[in-house]
């Protein structure tokens, strides 16, 4: 019994191990992404593009590794439930590596052109620093189960509504004169830069919740 | 054993009939919000907007029961895999919700003004007519695991795509002369409306998969 306990946890640790390696490859993805908005840097952006299939792959298999332990192990409730959690973390990282998938889009699309009009770089990029920086913290949470890291990410994710607003404002402000496919743009992206952060504050509280079994108040 | 497997049997109809009420519920979350949206009708957004709690409770319930379905009945490989399905299943379904919710408030932020001007209001109502039809198509599809209707949800998500296409094509019309916060949300709905019916194709190619083990081509 306790051997099999043990092989049980190695699978839980090598499954945890991938969520945390699927969370830096999709930082990754969004630092580049970010980067070529802001340098109009087709080349970057065409990587980001290519490696979304690599994130997809690498969740596809977690998903497969995660159904299968739960159909050879037969884990017990609790057991059971870190694996679903598992499933369900990895799809939220999974949805943001799309996220950064459809900011270099943003860039392809308008190249050789920029997306981003200068007096609005310094917003994005710090919207893509925070994104980055938010998805560092999620790989540690996963891997450490650090609940006061995980509740960090919320104030993260605070920091991010804000310059979100902060960009609307600015787009809308009447002596701005933005044309309206500028204004398309901007507000997309602002949009993907959101969600993404609200996917990593899904996967905080999924870890919160493993660890207490309550949710953040 | 054969009792056994009629208990099961009854449980994952059960979660089926779960699924489809939820789809119902979402459809008409989705009908409202368009129809609020249209005629800045606050009533029938703030209708939406308390709807989605019970749209989450329903979920959550849903959830809670797969997963004890999981830990007590411990299924083979291929019943494990209709209930992880039906938990993906949930969860794009309640994203809809979210979505429709969205929409509802883009009413309330702006009313007593309407977020439409009047020349986009038939574009905006055959999104969300679009949307409806293929949350019905779906709820039917997870009904009765009709593989070929799944794949007509493909060519529905096709005419919301398009529509989405020309929405933002009359808004970067030079003479239209929108105003910013215009642009701004019709970008937002029009982008809502395409995610939600991504969900619902998410949906329909699941349910493919169950029945035929592999995604339409």
């Amino acid at each position: 019994m306790a051997l099999i306990r043990s092989a049980f946890q190695d699978e839980l640790d090598h499954i945890s191990q991938s969520l945390v390696d699927l969370a830096e490859m999709v930082s990754i993805s969004m630092a580049k992404a970010t980067s070529s908005i802001l340098t109009s840097d087709l080349k970057l952006a065409e990587e980001v593009i290519t490696s979304d299939e690599k994130v997809d792959t690498l969740q596809h298999d977690l998903d497969t590794r995660i159904i299968d332990t739960i159909a050879r192990q037969q884990p017990v409730a609790s057991d059971l439930r870190a694996l679903i959690t598992a499933l369900r973390m990895s799809s939220d990282l999974e949805r943001m590596g799309d996220l950064a998938h459809h900011i270099a889009k943003v860039c392809r699309m308008r190249h050789p052109e920029s997306a981003v009009p200068a007096e609005l770089t310094e917003i994005i990029k710090s919207m893509g620093a925070a994104d980055v920086k938010i998805t560092e913290k999620i790989a540690v949470v996963i891997a450490t189960r650090n609940t006061e890291m995980a509740l960090e990410v919320d104030k993260d994710d605070d920091v991010i509504d804000e310059l979100h607003r902060v960009l609307i404002t600015k787009l809308v402000e009447p002596s701005a004169g933005y044309s309206i496919d500028k204004a398309i743009d901007l507000t997309l992206l602002g949009r993907y830069y959101e969600r993404y952060a609200d996917h990593a504050v899904s996967v905080a509280h999924r870890v919160y919740f493993l660890v207490t079994g309550e949710y953040p108040a």
